[in-house]
C-alpha cells in the first residue's frame, strides 16, 4: 500500500499545482479577454453579452465546489490495481480547463443552497468529468494520439489496453458516484448523454475522410460528441439542486450551445494554434483526416484543383510534407479558420442570451462570460 | 431509415436462429450431461448436486423471459448511427450461452411474482449482456483476437476504433435500461460490478507474462473480471424481484462460484478444445502469453529446465513453431488440464451446495444442474 500512497500524494500535489495553475489561467483569462475586446472592439454581439470573455468569474463562484470534486475525483480514482490511480491521475492531473464540473457545480448554484445539495453536486461534477477522461482515454487510443495536454497520452506510455481499461474503470466510478446521490433521473440524464458522445464519436468517425460532407453533418457531431456532455453536465447540476424547470432547461441549452462554441473553436485553433498553446500537435485534425468547419468552408469556396486536394489529404490521405503549408493557404484564402471563430462567437451569444433571458446575478454573470470565453479563447 | 428497418430484420432473423439453435443447444447440453456422467460415472460430488450437469432446465425455466429480454436486446441496440446495431448485432447474434441474463431472471424467479418484476428483470437482463457484450468487443481489440464464437470478431471487421466505441454505447444503454426499472440500489450493484470487472481484466494484463506468480493472483484476478458478473447478474435478479436477503445473498455467492467454475473450465478447454469446439483459435491463451491455471500448476510442478520453457514462451513471448504442442506435453505430462477440470468442478459443487443449501423446487434445480455444466461442458 506504500505505493498506492504515494501516487496519492503526487496526484494530490499535481492537483494542489493545477489549483495553482488556476489562479495562473484566470489571470491569463483576463488577458484573453483583454485581448478579445481589443481584437474585436467594434462587435456588438459581444458588448452585448457582457463585454468580457472570461473563465475567472466561473472559477471564482465554483472554488469551493471544486476543491470538494477534486477531493472526491482523488478518492475515487483510487484502485487496488496501482496501475489504475497512476495512469488516471497522469490524465487527470494534467489538468484542462474542468469546465464540465463547473457547470455542474454552477447548474446546482442556480437551484436550492444545502449541504446534501453542496456535496451532491460535487459527487455529480466529479462523475461528468470522470465520463469526459474516459471519452479522452479512448479517444487517444483510437486517434493513436502521442500528446495531449503538453503531455504524451496514457496510452503513448502505458498501451492502448491499460487506456481503454481504465477508461472503462472510470466510467463505470462515475456511475457509482452517480448513483450515491440517489436521484435516479439525474442519473438518468447523464446515462443518455454517456449514450450520445459514443454515437457522435461514431458518427465522426463515419464523417472522416469526407470533405464533400455537408455541413449539416459535422453540427450534427459535434452536438453529439461534445455539446451533449455540458448540457448534461449543467442540467444535472440544476436537477440535483431541485432548480425551477424553467431554469433547469435553460442551463441545458446553455449547454449544448456552448458546447458547440467550445467545439468550434477547439476546431478552428488546431490550425490557428501554436503547439505551445494547444498542448498539442498542430495540425493533428489534418494528419487524422478529421473533417471540421474550417475544412468544410474551404472544401464549399474551393474549385476544382482545390477540392482534388482535399480529396487527396483527407479522403485518400495520401498527404505530403508541404500539404499542410498547402491546406492553411486554402483556409487562408477563403478565411475559414476567422469565419469558423465567428460561428462560434454567434453560438456563444446564443448561450449567453439564454442565460440573460431565465437568470441573473453572480452565477448567471459567470456562465454568460464562460460561454463567451468558450468562443474567444486562444487554449 | 430503409437501411436502419433492413438491419432490425437481419439482426431479428439472426435472433430467432439463434433461439433455434437454443433448442440445438438444449439438445446437445443433455448429450453433454450424459457424456460427463458417462465419463466420470464414479464421482460422488456429481452425484451429490444432481447427478446431470446441464443448461437444460435453466433454458426452460427462464425462456418466456429471455424472449423479452431479447426484444428489450433487440429494441436498444438501434440507432441513428446505422454502424452500432450492425456491429453489436454482430456478436449479439452470434450467440453464446447468454447464462448471465438467464441467470438475472432465474435470481427474480426466487423473488415475488408480477408483471413489473417480469419486464424489469427482463430490463435488467439485457443491461447485463449489453455490459458482457461491451466486455467483450473490448476485450477483442485488446487480444488483438480475429475469431470469436465461430464468427470474425468486430474488430477485426470493422476497425478497433469503432468495436471500442460500440462498446462503449452498449455499456451506457445499460445504465439508461437500468435506470428504467427506478431501482437504484440494484443500479449500483451493477455499476459496482462493472468497476470491478475492469479492475480485473487489468489485473489480469499485469499478470499476463509471468508464469512464476502465485495462484492465488490468478484466482483474484477471475474473481472480478469473470465471476463478479455472474454474482451481480443473479443477485440484481433477486433484488428487483424482492427476493428475501438470505436468497439474495445465496445467488450472489453462488454466481461467484459458478462463475470461478466457468472461467477455470475456459482457461482449461482453450488449450484442451478444438476449434469447432470453443468457436476460437486452440492455445489462443498461450500465444498472447496469458497465464492461466493449467500453465501454472505445469509451472509449480515443473523442473528447471520446464520452468526456462515457460519463461521463454510466455514472460518473453518468445514463441517457435513446436512451443504449443511442447506446453501442451508439458501439461500433460503433470495432468494440470484434468486437474483444472477438476479445481472447476470443486467450485461448482461449491455453487450447487449454496443453493441447495437455502432453497429447493424447479429454480433451484435448474440453478444446481447450470453450476454442474459450467464445470463439465465442452464448449
Amino acid at each position: 500500500m506504500a505505493s498506492k500512497c504515494f501516487i496519492t500524494v503526487i496526484i494530490d500535489k499535481k492537483l494542489h499545482n493545477t489549483k495553482a495553475e488556476s489562479v495562473d489561467l484566470h489571470r491569463q483569462n483576463r488577458k484573453v479577454a483583454t485581448m478579445n475586446t481589443a481584437s474585436s472592439p467594434s462587435s456588438p454581439e459581444t458588448a452585448l453579452i457582457s463585454g468580457t470573455a472570461s473563465l475567472a468569474p466561473l472559477i471564482d463562484i465554483t472554488a469551493a465546489g471544486m476543491e470538494e470534486t477534486n477531493r472526491i475525483i482523488i478518492d475515487r480514482m483510487q484502485s487496488e490495481i496501482d496501475l489504475i490511480p497512476t495512469l488516471a491521475g497522469h490524465l487527470i492531473a494534467a489538468g484542462g480547463k474542468r469546465m464540465r464540473p463547473m457547470l455542474t457545480l454552477a447548474g446546482a448554484l442556480l437551484g436550492k443552497a444545502g449541504d446534501d445539495v453542496m456535496l451532491n453536486s460535487a459527487k455529480l461534477a466529479a462523475a461528468v468529468e470522470f465520463i469526459h477522461s474516459a471519452t479522452l482515454l479512448h479517444d487517444d487510443v483510437i486517434d493513436e494520439s502521442d500528446m495531449r495536454r503538453g503531455n504524451k497520452t496514457a496510452s503513448a506510455i502505458w498501451g492502448n489496453e491499460a487506456s481503454v481499461l481504465v477508461g472503462d474503470f472510470l466510467f463505470a466510478r462515475a456511475f457509482e458516484l452517480m448513483v450515491e446521490t440517489d436521484q435516479i433521473k439525474v442519473l438518468g440524464r447523464l446515462a443518455n448523454a454517456a449514450a450520445r458522445i459514443t454515437e457522435g464519436e461514431i458518427d465522426q468517425m463515419i464523417l472522416a475522410g469526407n470533405p464533400a460532407a455537408p455541413v449539416d453533418d459535422y453540427y450534427r457531431v459535434i452536438r453529439a460528441k461534445t455539446a451533449e456532455l455540458f448540457a448534461a453536465a449543467g442540467e444535472s447540476g440544476a436537477m440535483v439542486a431541485g432548480a425551477d424547470t424553467a431554469v433547469t432547461a435553460a442551463v441545458a441549452a446553455y449547454g449544448m450551445a456552448l458546447g458547440t462554441a467550445f467545439q468550434i473553436t477547439d476546431d478552428a485553433l488546431d490550425y490557428a494554434a501554436t503547439t505551445e498553446g494547444m498542448g498539442k500537435s498542430h495540425g493533428d485534425d489534418f494528419k487524422e483526416g478529421k473533417i471540421t468547419l474550417p475544412v468544410m468552408l474551404a472544401w464549399q469556396d474551393g474549385n476544382a484543383d482545390e477540392q482534388a486536394f482535399w480529396q487527396r489529404c483527407l479522403g485518400e490521405g495520401d498527404i505530403g510534407d508541404d500539404d499542410l503549408d498547402s491546406a492553411l493557404s486554402l483556409m487562408n484564402k477563403h478565411d475559414t479558420i476567422a469565419r469558423s471563430l465567428d460561428i462560434a462567437r454567434s453560438h456563444a451569444i446564443t448561450a449567453g442570451q439564454i442565460i440573460a433571458d431565465t437568470a441573473s446575478g453572480t452565477v448567471a454573470d459567470a456562465l454568460i462570460t464562460a460561454a463567451a470565453f468558450a468562443a474567444d479563447r486562444t487554449i
